[in-house]
């Protein structure tokens, strides 16, 4: 099986390196540590381990990469519209293209610009981060859920699922909706509302106002994926969404270090549209709706300093 | 008809100065500022004339004062704790209290508080600031509807409202429902929003994501109004209130002022009661609920600092 790793960040930089280690056929896309990385390699510090992979299969650009069995797109989605580009020449008649990315609705919009792609989705949970050109720091957790989009062939999926594995990393086939919407609980409420009140999720969760209006917002995701007949996301997965982060370090998510680090926002799916598939559905979302409108005011406050 | 001004400071200043100014007997309860204005009186900076009032009948507490025939509260709401002791010495068989206050609620806790009071509300429309000892800066408008609570003699009303309008103050008698849920049309999405993003009135009409939001929130309003059963509180209403303020130059509402000059922000009347009513009623306000909660977390973070 032939790997490749569109987007060589703090995700597709550690799952590439760790599929690399056990000596899988990797290539990797860069663009601004190309030539660091083709000289130097990746460095992953990990809590379970440090390693370096000095010889790298480095690239700038997918035209010059070969077609890859199994492409996983760790790009944040504010760069998606670029994979309609990016994407053709990965891709032969069987290839499996994995958006491990956040928010509702990657995947339908990718099947549009490329109807022939065999899609899935990739749920990862892990805290890590780009500290330097080629450098990874991993910090906890790490596995992936993979829900299936449009892939005809399952047990190509399985044995990506198998080579992760084998590669120490904890993988697992979910279905695609539940595991989108059940993530979706989570990310809606916290990173939205991090960068709004400049807060970290154990602050939001230990004023009683705003505990009580992260619920809320939750149940309305909840209540969203019910609308869309999406199961097992109900108030129980609310109560353990709550009760999980209570025990968590304090922690930024990814959103809130994009804002503090005047990157973009990944407004589009994280809110703009499971509102609008909400809404479809006949389902409002309001106080997470008006999140939205918040952070977009800030975002285009903050484009026109 | 003699008058009492509890709260000496940009509004309070500025109704007392003008009563004083036109003849009337007005005796002033300060407080910090009690030792310059006993020995230098007011001053007022209008944009209708300065004048000043070298003469102030000065008090520092109401047990040194005479009954008043109307007593004007101008204190922030976040005060009204203090009433309960406050007014009684200012109170005689037939005397009026106006409420120049924001929000909804304070009439009816203080007719809890003191069960004989004859109550009305003052709404102000004036743009006006204390800008230091006894210095009040009149920038704009002035106008004050005065609303009946539980005031059996009209007659005293309608000659406090004659007194104004002889003083120079635009004064008129409106429906006390009507007048306050009016005022909570701009002021609640207003006050908060101006507080959560740090931002003036003008910047939250530019960005079409706010501007939708707080035409939300101003909806929300008129349709607690009208589960309320109060009058004139409908969408056209709504539109004048973002026709107006899009035409007026960028302001900071008094939230703003009080949350940038580390004072206590007026949540509990200007959201939580309201928001109360309405659910009392059967209406939920999720936007201006998620504001409150919003609010409630800045201030207490801020408390903790």
């Amino acid at each position: 099986m032939r790997y490749a790793i569109v987007g060589t960040g703090a995700i597709g930089g550690y799952y590439g390196a760790m599929l690399a280690r056990a000596g899988h056929d990797v290539s990797f896309l860069l663009h601004s540590d190309y030539d660091h990385v083709s000289r130097n390699g990746l460095r992953v510090s990990s809590c379970n381990g440090d390693f370096t992979l000095p010889d790298v299969k480095a690239f700038r650009s997918t035209a010059d990469m070969e077609p890859a069995d199994v492409v996983l797109v760790c790009l944040k989605t504010t760069n998606n519209h670029l994979l309609k580009e990016l994407l053709p020449p990965l891709l032969h008649q069987h290839s499996i293209v994995i958006l491990i990315q956040n928010g509702i609705g990657p995947e339908p919009d990718l099947q549009a610009a490329l109807p022939e792609a065999h899609i899935a989705a990739g749920l990862a949970f892990i805290c890590s981060a780009k500290t330097g050109p080629g450098e990874i720091n991993h910090q906890a957790y790490g596995h992936i859920n993979i829900g299936n989009y449009s892939c005809p062939d399952k047990a190509l999926l399985d044995k990506v699922i198998t080579d992760m594995r084998d590669s120490g990393i904890k993988a697992a086939e979910v279905d695609y909706n539940e595991a989108r919407w059940k993530k979706a609980v989570w990310n809606m409420p916290f990173n939205g509302m991090t960068v709004a009140l400049d807060a970290r999720t154990d602050q939001l969760l230990t004023f009683p106002a705003t505990r009580s209006l992260i619920r809320e917002q939750m149940m309305e995701v909840a209540g969203a994926a019910q609308a869309l007949g999406v199961k097992g996301v109900d108030e129980a997965f609310v109560d353990k969404m709550i009760a999980d982060t209570l025990v968590m370090p304090p922690y930024l998510p990814s959103m809130k270090l994009d804002y503090d680090n005047h990157r973009p926002m990944e407004i589009e799916y994280l809110y703009t549209r499971p509102i609008a598939e909400a809404r479809k559905a006949g389902f409002e979302m309001p106080r997470l709706a008006m999140l939205e409108s918040q952070l977009r005011f800030l975002q285009t406050r903050r484009e026109q300093l």
